[in-house]
């Protein structure tokens, strides 16, 4: 499997991926699932993807050659020549129609899903960056500011930090840290997830990134984040009252004021059985 | 959806339910997914149910029946003359898999997968407490020291604090605050999960439990758990340090000490495509 984060703030964009890909238990391999597109000073765009890697390879391969046209221009077009990012992520849904084309049947044949997911965004000199999710049927939804995040492949374990933290206005590096905690929450419960990680972080109106790294297991940042992040979350935990169960303890909210709504609860008496 | 969850501790065992049904987005619904099951001094046993509710009644409606039969003795069998949880969860594999039979084949021709789990546990007078997780066909594992808790419906939102926290000398009463955390993190992120809840804690040996509780939006200790909870994570995140992306700040571990390794980076130049 995979876990994919990237968030869209007023200040830039931030990426993050993992790079865990298995075909069964038996079959686990690492293989980057981030690509970063940049023409300095004309666009910057970077890709997530999910799914089953052999189509989203060849979704990656088909994006920058030129076998699309534009249907209005009937032009070849790719994500180099993209006026804006909504025509890039055309462009990529358009490959996705592509490789659905000429893999689906055989796929399904053999019983494979076309499965594939991938987050899309960036921004083009002349328009402000766009955020997108791309699905499997080369539709495509946009953040806005009330959803300014989205996720691929694994993506529960670690939502909860981004629902409490991420908002437009949130500064870069404070979304890159959530990004890292919440892949962290990823890492801890499913072994599918796995590093290293690619991460990327783009301020807005630069058209490129010097902020883009690969972390490993030996990254000092990431491990003073996992270290720091599980020990406070305990001593947060710790710190929290144990429910109290009766009227003893008044300083403690009581867990059951009052006994109304208990639930269903059978009783069998002296091997008698009462519903 | 659903989320419930039980915990096996030395101490005890604790269980813990939503109750919002849902059949589509547009028909929600409140129904409580946890049983108990007592007999005091006898036995204690909690019945925690997803999935597909139809199939979820049925099967509690006969596990208390005598439609079942030992395989052994022939003998009607049911939770309440069980001689070990064992077998009682053999008596509730056996139910699923009676409604399989009767009602498997209908839901099959309406497009209906047969999707029910369960979480069994408790303790029978003359052994130890034993907790089971049971499976749609009616097979079931159980809880070991190195596993001693099951998840049953939205699972994947609420597992890392159970993953940081949980383990089988944990008492009871901060696992059943450690259930209400994993509990708030998957309320917060899914909205197919809802309050009530129903929460039972039982204690080794005891064969009834009088901490049984159904909380709802009001119930002081959850929203005390909940507030703080939230407050607390986020003054963790924010005492993090933010990473530092060049070697001034000799006091923060860097994120990239170095630029190897870096993710698969493509650059066109002057509209020149270059791989």
């Amino acid at each position: 499997m995979t876990y994919c984060v990237a968030v869209k703030l007023n200040a830039g964009l931030v990426f993050l991926s993992d790079s865990r890909t298995n075909a069964g238990l038996d079959q686990i391999s690492t293989f980057r699932k981030m690509i970063v597109y940049e023409k300095p000073g004309n666009r910057f765009m970077c890709l997530l993807s999910a799914g089953n890697l052999s189509i989203s390879q060849s979704i990656r391969e088909i994006l920058q050659s030129e076998h699309l046209k534009d249907p209005d221009s009937d032009e070849p077009i790719t994500i180099w020549n993209a006026k804006s990012m909504f025509d890039a992520a055309r462009v990529l849904g358009q490959a996705v129609r592509h490789v659905q084309l000429r893999d689906g049947e055989a796929l399904r044949r053999a019983g494979v899903d076309f499965n594939v997911s991938m987050i899309f965004g960036g921004q083009i000199a002349g328009e402000g960056m766009r955020l997108f999710q791309v699905y499997s049927a080369g539709n495509f939804i946009e953040a806005t500011p009330e959803t300014p995040f989205f996720q691929i492949g694994e993506s529960k374990y670690g939502k909860p930090v981004l629902d409490r933290v991420i908002t437009p206005t949130t500064p870069l590096d404070e979304a890159a840290k959530c990004a890292l905690v919440s892949m962290d929450s990823t890492l801890k419960s499913n072994l599918s997830v796995g590093l290293p990680l690619d991460l990327a972080v783009y301020e807005v109106d630069r058209f490129e990134s010097d902020k883009i790294v690969c972390i490993d297991e030996n990254n000092p940042y990431f491990r003073m984040v996992r270290t720091t992040w599980g020990e406070k979350l305990r001593e947060v935990f710790d710190a929290i009252e144990h429910p109290a169960w009766d009227g003893h303890a008044t300083e403690v909210p009581l867990l059951h004021p009052s006994r109304r709504n208990q639930p269903l609860r059978k009783i069998a008496n002296a091997g008698e059985r009462l519903i």
